[in-house]
């Protein structure tokens, strides 16, 4: 076997065997094939695309790559949740302990924040104390304690995912469904989950921009999972405006605990709501009520003790930016568009997000908007507050927002449309 | 400018401008755009193509990552001759010489065989004391005093397709027609050649296979050598069959210096002055008579200066292979096909060739054949003589010609079909 015969296979519109995808996976893994050969693949797949069955097979290749974990130990049945990525996008904070509190047990290993979309990580490493790194036995005891973890992945999970994720980051191959799918389907596989609800995005904030390519990644992952034992559903949801109110890190677990404490936003409240109910129904948990666990406190109980079990004060006050910068409504009217990616471009440069795996992040950072779509706006009053330690970059961030906010002043206010855009199973 | 944003333009199908190709080529060749990114990209190119006026500036790019040479000083007019490659194809060896004699000045820098194509320097560097390798006044003084030099090109030519070359070599990227003809073109554009002719091989043991590819290569190249002020034209010649009745370092040097003292096989002969009357009449020349010059020993004469000017000696014998192996005719019949790529292949296997850059060859090893297609041949007698030092190697060499030959006891004898197939100016 050689890399250069693999290359040309798909290069050349080919169909990759068994044989192909295990060496060549394995041998980039081990080193034996270089970066910029697996470039060269990766741009050929991403162009020449891959069939299900390819899929499949380089999606187990990865997942052999390294070890598997088990949850079978667990009393309690086991639902994950992944979300494709977008602006806003809070909602593994009160999921998580919201699906515990209903009874499944949710074992969320999470990543951190690159680009425009933050990292679920990064938010709840705001909370003073709260630490994202567990072995495997500190995370099993967290989970079997509170019935949930969010935790950083462990190295041993795909490696060549990792490896190769990191490859297609600064290769321009990152947007190739074949390799997206079996990414994020390697990992959760490995994970060991039962269930699997992945919350895929669509509109200007995510990586999908149109729901064709949407549907075409929910299915393939759905496919991945269903083949490999795992109760997989996909829900397409919105991601054209930034999900609630808020994009940073504290901010963030402020609105998410306003959530468990049975308020905040409309749009982060259903979609919380959707995404757990699939979630429990995949459990096979179909008759707990998730709306009752947010309205009684029990999913707000689970949080406390979650976030005590990782190191973290419940109570203690949320890190805030140093400096403020409002920006008010130029004209007085409706709101009818606020740009999920420019909202999320404009957070990155506030401090809330990196540029490389290696920067920090500012944990005050970010955005609040304090209208959505379709309400009624007052020209000169507050429409956006920024957040940052680093006042310097506000100019940068107000440049990124330039055309992100329309306001007409002919519309009548109107009820935004609905979250869930699909359903894939 | 960042490289994410170049490998995305081509990869969504879009045209490079020409400030994305200027940085990116100048960065690639400083190192500040890594092999995987511009594997990356390469395999964009090969999937999704340049157009006339890309393929241009991404030249022009080359070029311009390093020195330019200059042969005004030069009394003579100048003429080069490049050729895509092929098996058997030692014509540089006699045709250098021969326009010498003619009266152009032959500026020949020329590469090593890498895979199934053997190398022009490799070939001359089985005579004794013939060293490859001049520094530029050197390389002046050879080509002032004798009329042609045939040495390497200096680091300092085009060094941006130096890496990018070795970088192709590795990732399945070779045969884009973009980067082959920017590849060839910059550094003969660099070279300072006055007039250049580009024997363009198709077939099976070409890089082109197809006579349309070829075509498109060829034109490709004009275009770019017209553009730059450089008198360009393009043969189109077979390489179904292999050049002559050897494949091999010193068996191609006997086999041309046969043909500098008028003998050789016909086709050898045919395109060697095919060749020189192009090159030529490109250089101002038309009445010159190359037919002639090799008739009256003058061509051996230049070619005898050339050699010992480079501190080789022309009437040393040559190495020969310590082994052989007689490989007899299966058949009565007359040879209908011999496959060049497979004779390739086994020359190479032999030691004719190398696998990596760094390995060194054998002077002596190759295939010697005793007939050409066309031809009767006996059951029984000679059809191939292998040669090598490592007689190991022999088995594996004829497994590579199993099918190169064919024999048909039922097909008259005939005539080889003509070996330039087209021209492109």
């Amino acid at each position: 076997m050689d890399v250069i015969s693999v290359i040309r296979t798909k290069r050349d519109r080919g169909r990759l065997s068994d044989e192909q995808i295990d060496w060549v996976v394995d041998a980039y893994t081990r080193g034996a094939v270089a970066d910029e050969q697996m470039s060269a693949l990766a741009m050929a797949i991403l162009l020449n695309g891959m069939d299900r069955a390819e899929i499949a097979r380089w999606t187990a290749a990865m997942i052999a790559s390294g070890e598997r974990m088990d949850f079978s130990s667990l009393s309690r049945p086991t639902a994950d949740k992944h979300s494709t990525g977008g602006v806003g996008d809070k909602i593994t904070l009160p999921l998580a302990p919201l699906v515990a509190a209903c009874g499944a047990a949710v074992p969320q290993l999470s990543g951190r924040g690159l680009g425009h979309t933050g990292g679920t990580l990064d938010k709840l490493e705001s909370i003073p104390g709260w630490r994202a790194s567990l072995s495997t036995e500190e995370m099993l005891a967290v989970l079997d304690g509170t019935g949930a973890v969010v935790c950083a992945a462990g190295d041993g999970l795909a490696p060549a995912d990792k490896k190769l994720y990191a490859l297609r980051d600064v290769t321009g191959t990152v947007e190739a469904i074949p390799l997206i799918a079996s990414s994020i389907m390697s990992k959760k596989i490995a994970e060991g989950t039962g269930s699997l609800v992945l919350d895929v995005k669509v509109g200007s904030g995510a990586f999908m921009k149109s729901l064709e390519d949407a549907r075409e990644l929910a299915a393939t992952m759905v496919g991945l999972g269903t083949d490999h034992g795992v109760r997989t559903v996909a829900l397409l949801t919105d991601m054209s405006v930034p999900l609630g109110l808020t994009a940073g890190n504290a901010l963030e677990v402020r609105e998410s605990v306003e959530v468990l404490a049975g308020g905040g936003p409309a749009d982060v409240v259903d979609l919380t709501l959707a995404l757990a109910r699939e979630m429990l129904t995949a459990a096979g948990l179909p008759d707990a009520d998730p709306a009752k666990a947010l309205a009684d406190g029990s999913a707000m109980d689970v949080w406390r003790r979650m976030i005590r079990a990782q190191g973290g004060d419940p109570d203690a006050p949320l890190p805030t930016a140093r400096e403020q910068h409002v920006v008010t409504a130029p004209a007085t009217g409706v709101l009818t568009a606020l740009d999920a990616y420019a909202v999320g471009v404009a957070a990155w440069r506030l401090g809330a997000g990196r540029a490389r795996k290696e920067d920090a992040v500012q944990a005050g950072a970010g955005i609040e908007w304090h209208a959505r779509p379709g309400q009624s706006v007052q020209q000169g009053a507050p429409l956006l507050t920024l957040h940052t330690d680093t006042p310097e970059k506000f100019p940068y961030a107000q440049e990124a927002l330039e055309s992100a906010v329309t306001i007409s002043p002919t519309t009548a206010p109107f009820e935004p449309g609905p979250i869930v855009l699909d359903r894939i199973a």
